[in-house]
C-alpha cells in the first residue's frame, strides 16, 4: 500500500453524518441523535474495559480482536444508513434475514475499498464472528453495544427526555444484554436499574 | 469488579457532545462540528488500518497498544473540554506546557472512575507514551490522528465550506503528518493534496 | 368512525422529523436535509399546478386523485424510514424489487391504522396506480417529485453547497424527469437547467 | 404555460425553511420547530381523511377543493413569515383584522409568480372561501388545522417538553376546534384528552 | 422596587431564542441564523468603540445614552418576532409604517413589565430618539447596526454562503450605513469592501 | 482613526458561534447552548435596569461603567473559549489563578487589535475593576450575571430540561448571587425561588 486508501476512508467520515434512526423513532430530536461514529467510538471503549477487567480476573481475551469487532460493527451503517429497526422487527424472523443479508452485501463493498485483500478478508472475519456471536470476544462486543444504548438511555432521560417514551427500548436492550452470557452482566443490569430507579426518584424527594 | 465503573462511563458518554472547538475556530457551523467521539472513532479505524498494513509489509506492530491509544488520545478533554487551540498557539511554548499539565491531571482523575487501579494506570501509561510519541505504536497514532483531520477537511469543502478558511488547518495538520516520521506519510500527503486540488479544478473544468 | 384514527395519525405525525437521507448521502448537513413531510408538500403544491395547467389547455385530469397519490407517495417511509437509496442502488435490479416489497408492506400496516378497511383500500389503490406509474395522474405526480427534487438543489446550491457535490443527484432526477413521458418535461428541464447555469455564471461575471 | 413557474415555485420551497413562529413562543427549540411545509402536509392529510370519512357517512364533500385550501392555507407566511400571533392577540380585534390585509396582499402577490391569471384567481377564491369559514370543506380544513397542532403537542411532550408550557396553546387550539361546528369534534376532542392524560398518568402509575 | 421585574425579564430572555428572520430570507441556514441577543450585543460594543473613538477626537458623545440605545433598539422583536422585512419593503411605504405602530405598541407593552413607570418613560424615550434617527447618539446606532451587519455577511461568506445570495443585503446595507451621515463611515466602507474583495479574489489568486 | 479596528470587530463576531460550555456540562443540548454573546447581552441589559432602579433610589451609579464592563467581561472568551468550569473548579485554587492569568493575556490580546491604546487601557481598566469586584459599579454586573444564569436554568425548565441536573449550578449561581452584597439581592433570590418552585408545583396542582 503506496497510497492510502481514500475510498475506505471516505466511507469512514461519512458515519460521522449518518444520525442513528433508532432515536428517532424513539423521539430524540433529530439534532441531539449521535451518529453512528460517536455511538460505535463508545462501544469500543466499552469493550475494552470489560476485556481488560476480564483479563484481571485470569480470563484469557483477545483485545486486539475484540477492538477490531467493536470499530467495525456498525461499519456496513456507512452504506445501508441506519434502517429502521422498528420496521425490520415489524417484519419478524424475515426483518433479521432481509437486515443480516443487506449488511453482509454491504460490508463486502465497503471492505473492497481497503484495496488489500488479505485485510478485507481479515475483517469480514471479524465482522462474521461478531455475527455469530458465539466466541467470547464477540460477545463481550454485544455487551458493549447494549450497554452503550442503556447508558445513553440515561443520559437523554437526564438532559430530559421522557422516561415512558425511552421505556420500550430500555426494556429491549435489557434482554439483549441478558442473552449475551456474560456472567458480570447481571451485576451491569442492576446497578444500571438503580441509577434510572435514582434518577426518577430524585425529584419525588425534592418536592 | 463486580459493578460497571458508571462513573467513567458516564464521563466517557460525555465526549460524544462536546463539540471539537478546532472547527468552530475555522468557522464551522457548531451544528457541524463533530463531537470528540466521532474524531476519536475515525482516528481507531485509521490507526487499525495502518498497522494491519504495516504488518503485511512484515513490521511488528502491537495492534493492541495502538487502539488502546487512539481510543483515549483525547479522553482528558470530557473534563477540560476542548481548550481553544488557537489560544494555546498563542500563549507559545509555555501553551503546550500548560495544555500537557492540565490534560494529564484531567486524565489522571478521569482514571480514578475505573475504581480499579491496576486498569489506571496501564491507561495512564498509554498515555504518556502516546504525549511522548516515540514509540511506532504512538506515531501511528499521530499520523491517524492527522490524517482524520485531513479527511474532514476535505469532507467539510465538499459540503461547501470555503478552502481558504480552512487553510491555515490544513497546512498546520500537513507539517503534523509530516513530523511523525512513518515513511509512508509522503506518499498518504501526495494522495491527499491531489484530492484536494481535484476539488477545486472540477468547477473550473466545468465552467 | 367515531373516534379519529389516532394510530394512523401518529405514524403521519412522525415523518416530519424523518429526515431524508438522500440529502445527507450528498452532504447535505443533516440539520439542513428537509424532512420527509416538507418533501411531500412541495410535492403535492407542485402536482397540483401541474394538473390545473393541463386543466386549463383542455387535458381531463382527475385533480383528486393526483393529490391522495402525492400526499401519500412517501407514506411508507414513516416505518421504513429512507432507507439509503445510494445502497439499494448498488444493489441493482434486486434492490428495487426489495425496495418495492419493503414498502409494500410498510404501506399495508400503516393504512391499517386506519380502522377502516375501505378507505384503507382506497389509499392502497392510490399508491398501487402510483408506483405502477402508467397512469397521467401518476405521471404528474412522479413528475412533480423530480421537479421538486430539483428545485431543492437548486436552495441549497444558493446556500453555499457545491455544486460538484450535487451533480451525480442531478443528473439522476433529470433522467428521471425525462421518463415521465409529460410533454411538457422538456420545457422544464431546459428552464432550470438554466437556473442552475445562471446560479454559476453569475459570479464570474461579477468579478 | 411553457415553462414552470419558478417564481412561484421559490416562493414555495421558501416554506421549507420557515419555521412556525408560535412554537418558538412556546419554547419549542427552534431547532425542533417544524417548517411551514411539514404543518400544511399534515394538515392536507389530515383534511384528506376527515373528508373520506364523512364522504364514507354519505357527506358530500369536494375533496379537491378540500386540499386546495389545505395546501394552500398557510402560503402566505412564505412572504410575510409567521407573525408572532402573540403579538397579534395582544392587539386584539385589530391585530386580525392587520394580520388578514397583511395576508392578502401576501397572496396576491404570490399567486401573480403563477403568470397564469386564471389559475391565480382560482388559488385566492379556495383562499377567501378558507378565510371565510363558512362552506363545509373550509370548516374541515380549519378543524384539521387544529387537529395538527394538538397531534404536534402530544409529540413535543412525549419528546419531553413540559405540559405546562404547552397548556396555553393547547386550551386554545381545543376551543378553535370546537369552533369548526363539525359533528364529530366532540368525539376527537374526548380522544385527545384522553390521550394526553394518558401521557401525564402513566409515569404516576409507574411509581 | 423590592422585587426583580420578572416579566420584563422573561420578555428579555425570549430574544435569545428568536432567529433574524432576514437571514432566512437571504439561505442561511435557520441553526445558523443569529439570535436577536447576539446581534443587538455586537452593536453595543461596536457602537461602544465608535463613540469612545469620537470621544478621543475631541467630541461629545453621551455614551449611556449610546448603549441603552444599542441595548433598547430591538427589544420590540421580543413581542413581534422578527417581522419578514422582505415582505414590508414590498408594501413600501405603508409597510414602514405599519412596522413603525407595531414596534411602538409593542414596546409600550414591553416596558410596561418593568413596573417602574419612570424607567418605562426613560427607556421609551431613547427608543423614539433612536427611530427619530437625529441625534449625534441615535446616528452612532444606526451605523452600528449596519456594521454589524456588513461584518456578519462577510462571517457568513467566510463560512462558505454565497456571495451572489448575499449581494442584495449586503448593497442595501451598504446604502442605510452611508445615510447614518457620520463622516468616518466612508473610510470604513471602503475597508469593509476590500476585506470582501479580499475574500473572492483570494481562491483566484490561490488557482 | 481612519478606519474600523476590523481585527477586533473580527474577534468580537466569533463570540456570537461559541457556545457557553457550562451549559453543555449541565447537559444542555449544544444546539440550544446559547451563545457568549447572547448571553453577554441579557448581562448588560439586566445591569442597565439594576443601575437604573439603584439610581431612582438616589444612589450614585456610573452606567457608563456599569454597561461597558458588562459588555466586555467574557470578551476573552472570544480567544480562550469557554474553558470548562468543572474542570478549573476541580482544580480549586489554582484553578481560579490558571483561569485569571489565561483570561488576563488573552484581553490584553484582544485590545491590541483596536490599534488605539487608549482605548484598550480604557478597556483593560474596566475588565481589572470587574475582576477586582469591589465598586459597586462591578457588583452589579456580577449579579447581573448570576441573575441571567438564574433566568436561563428558569427558561431551560420551562422547555423541559430536568430541574435536578439543573440543581447544581442553581445552587452555585445562589451563592454567588448571595456574596455580590447588593442589598437588594435577597429579594430576588427570593422571588427566584418562588418562580422555580412554582415550575415544580404547577403539574402537582394540574392533576
Amino acid at each position: 500500500m503506496r497510497l492510502i486508501p481514500l475510498t475506505f476512508f471516505d466511507d469512514l467520515m461519512r458515519l460521522k453524518r449518518i444520525p442513528r434512526s433508532g432515536w428517532i423513532t424513539y423521539r430524540i430530536s433529530r439534532h441531539d441523535a449521535e451518529s453512528v461514529s460517536s455511538h460505535s467510538y463508545s462501544v469500543a471503549v466499552i469493550a475494552l474495559v470489560i476485556s481488560e477487567t476480564l483479563r484481571l480476573r485470569n480470563r484469557k481475551v483477545d483485545v486486539e480482536e475484540v477492538l477490531r469487532m467493536a470499530l467495525l460493527h456498525d461499519l456496513s451503517e456507512s452504506l445501508t444508513f441506519d434502517i429502521s429497526k422498528a420496521y425490520l422487527r415489524y417484519l419478524g424472523r424475515i426483518g433479521s434475514k432481509v437486515k443480516a443479508r443487506i449488511e453482509r452485501r454491504a460490508v463486502s463493498h465497503l471492505v473492497s475499498g481497503l484495496e488489500n485483500s488479505k485485510l478485507s478478508r481479515k475483517f469480514v472475519r471479524s465482522l462474521e464472528e461478531y455475527s455469530a456471536a458465539k466466541s467470547p470476544e464477540s460477545r463481550i462486543v454485544h455487551a458493549a453495544d447494549a450497554l452503550d444504548l442503556l447508558l445513553q438511555i440515561l443520559e437523554y432521560q437526564r438532559m430530559g427526555y421522557r422516561k415512558t417514551t425511552l421505556d420500550p427500548i430500555w426494556r429491549e436492550t435489557k434482554s439483549k444484554l441478558k442473552h449475551c452470557n456474560l456472567d458480570i452482566a447481571n451485576d451491569w443490569m442492576r446497578r444500571l436499574e438503580q441509577a434510572r430507579r435514582k434518577l426518577d426518584s430524585t425529584p419525588r424527594r425534592k418536592r
